[in-house]
């Protein structure tokens, strides 16, 4: 990283809500307590760390407001709310530095079919194509080779990086951020049997990616088989994750990496669901489920469950039975020890 | 979308057996029973679902020849042998007004090598790369930033996604279609451990797409180490599944999304993987296997066998083993009691 | 295939320590020991074989030192330590002949920013598109439409295959290969929740890829919240494999498709997970632990632990809790049956 901020200039980014100690070091890197050198910022986010703050090399310090130890020598102590989100507040500043938003206009190797529509606003970044009838929004930036197709529609200030493919017809609202190779739009597996053969069902739904999405890297979006899949506003989606056709995410959802939901499955608003997660198909996932990684949930879940295994339970009973089956061994032999006890029993009556 | 057609066009369109009712209505949308609108065509698909059509506000519903209700006023019934394949039929006609077929030709913005075959009757989409010796065949459709290798080739009437990549010398047959962002023919992934590294394995052979498959979103298709990786005619993969490096797929398979194929595995014809279900290396899965969601096969399975869990066991097996785990709090509880009662009977045995 | 070897030429290429039998056979081609046909190579790779070689229809077969059967009419046998690394020399002739190393030189139709750097022995392929004040070191090879990010820097001999993204600022060694569509430095998945919904928290670190990584065809490593993504030196990573911000990988380790590891969770070197494993933050897998498929790890392991299972337990102990968990059903039967016993003896009791 390329950058330099005195002292003083954290504390206006942060709003500092009072300071302890002194530092003459200018900050060039961020680091975590344990990492972090002279020249460093740092912070405490998770109270697991606390007693790392003593011992940390961190030249400047985001401690929350009730932290009480002492900075050491040309250490300057920022005490701040959330220590977290004043650490994003510089990042986000360091972003804009790093990677500044770049001019609007189409860049003249993209290929633009002359009936698409793209704002005086928007960016077009190098070999992009956008095809006929496509519609790009103001302020929205488009990196290198991102393919847009025919009647595609992105809203305002998206950001969508290099290599994504939104398909035909597929609608991104405002503030939506695709990170590279995502796929918007790709057919639904739907298929009929016929004479034993499996026959395509044309897949002439789109796409609909509400308000301030985000998706990651390499995941796939299905277009529905007819009318929409959805993923609701504020919903983030995470790497390498599959949803199917005709799929309703509500809003404000979290999709670890690896997640798959199946086709027409719905998720209410506020579903958490970790890493390598399936939903089947059909079946309704209800407002602020949770579940843990690699669960599998193949029916109806109750709202607010937090939920785990394959098939899911509810996780302290998923935790519970697990516990008892590494005692799988033990019980064996007691039940052994029983049967033995018994006939002895029964022997020593005859 | 912007459709309309006249009820009688629908009748047209899936030759309907009989009809019941009439609409002055056009039809401009397709939708489920639930969720439809007047103006909306919609189908009964499932018969679970047999009790919507009576409330549906549908203007026309495709319903089953054994369907005995009545339709409603300014509504139109067409009777047919399968509603899901008739709404597959008007399906596919709006698909093909929806997005008609480019014009045949390389686009300007295409790059293809000088030894490189390009059927006139093909279709080359914007900034593709086509490389030396490679082969496209009449009515293949490549659309944007599509990657053909060195030599590879592809046969008729293929339909290639924005963003796939088609390795050096591998081979699609005719009808294949490859959603946006599929990989055929990276390399396999093998090594030999020498002096601590891992040295790499060369990966000389390739793939072979047989006739009318396809393969869905950002799947990756391995080249085989020698010989061929292999998917068979008419089998269905879903988005981000993986196949390694000489797998052999037998014909009219079904992979849902995420699935697994490790190297050297043979599936036979017509085996059906639930999503996220893997299969090891080296190993058979036999005619017509079926296994849920998020199964581990790791051994020879045999033909016609349904499978879940993982270890993958036998359906109904696995359910039950299932029931019985969730007792298992319960059993512990029973197998201490008895413990507790022996004791007792032993010592006023005493 | 189109390559030609005679017998000879293969005794040099593997420098074989010693040969039977004899051929007129020109070998074109390479294939498994039951599935060869005369002018092919084989070689017995693993011992489990051995029984094929007698019947092999290969002309040339690939042999260990201590093999004791004799070549057939017209067939040579070729002692060498290791078969299977005798093939892979072969291969990698072969591979050489396939697949030339491009030219250097930037392709007319990439397109590279006026402040880049390129090394005159680079090779950038057709439609790549290198941004500002990357930089890309001598013998690296760029297939086609390959994007790399402001201020990215590759090293020396590198192969990037078709439609990989290598974002903004990150760091590849030197002769790291990366298969077709392989993001590296898409951002980190992190978001503060504020108010009911998720802020983005910048992602301003980078990915680092040691010397001699390579990356399967889609897989994606995330950059790092700040500091660094690291992948050490000598790391092999199949397909569709997730990597997420902050996380530290060792050297020299394995990871099969589809596996998963969550943010700043550290594997030390040697660590081998099998297909669809995950990893949780924040844990450290320690030095030489191997995993199966699809095992959970969500606790720091010990050094050397082979695992299974989720939740992951050493294997010996998931396996014989598997055998167990598959006599459920007959340990119900015996509890029940003790119970019935246990009121039948206190009733003859009372």
């Amino acid at each position: 990283m390329h950058v330099a901020y005195r002292p003083e200039d954290l504390v206006a980014i942060v709003a500092a809500e009072r300071t302890a100690g002194a530092t003459t070091a200018i900050i060039r890197d961020i680091a975590s307590l344990g990492s972090a050198r002279a020249g460093d910022l740092s912070f405490l986010g998770n109270k697991k760390y606390r007693a790392e703050v003593a011992a940390t090399k961190a030249s400047v310090v985001l401690v929350p407001m009730d932290y009480e130890g002492e900075p050491q020598a040309d250490q300057f102590f920022l005490f701040v709310t959330n220590p977290s989100a004043a650490l994003a507040l510089v990042c986000a500043r360091i972003e804009q530095s790093l990677w500044p938003r770049p001019p609007a206009g189409v860049h003249p190797t993209a290929f633009v079919a002359p009936g698409a529509r793209i704002s005086p606003g928007a960016t077009i970044g190098p070999l992009c194509v956008i095809e006929e009838e496509a519609v790009i929004g103001a302020g929205t930036v488009l990196h290198a080779s991102v393919q847009v197709g025919r009647g595609a529609q992105i809203g305002e200030n998206c950001l969508i990086l290099a290599g994504c493919i939104i398909g035909a017809a597929c609608e991104l609202r405002d503030r939506v951020r695709l990170q590279p190779g995502v796929v918007i739009g790709s057919d639904g597996f739907g298929y009929e049997f016929v004479d034993g053969r499996h026959e395509k069902v044309p897949q002439i739904g789109i796409v609909v990616v509400e308000n301030d999405v985000e998706i990651g890297a390499n995941s796939t979006i299905d277009r529905a088989r007819f009318s929409r899949t959805v993923i609701g506003e504020g919903t983030k989606i995470d790497n390498l994750v599959q949803v199917g056709h005709n799929v309703v995410i509500g809003k404000h959802c979290i999709l670890c990496a690896q997640v798959a939901i199946a086709g027409s499955a719905t998720l209410e608003d506020y579903v958490v669901l970790g890493g390598q997660a399936a939903v089947a198909g059909h079946i309704t996932v209800r407002k602020g489920t949770k579940a843990g990684g690699q669960t599998g949930i193949a029916f109806d879940t109750e709202p607010g469950s937090y939920l785990n295994g394959t098939p899911a339970r509810p996780y302290m009973l998923d935790r519970r039975i697990e516990v008892l089956r590494q005692k799988l061994p033990e019980l064996f032999k007691r039940v052994g020890f029983l049967e033995a006890e018994l006939k002895k029993t029964s022997e020593s009556a005859d």
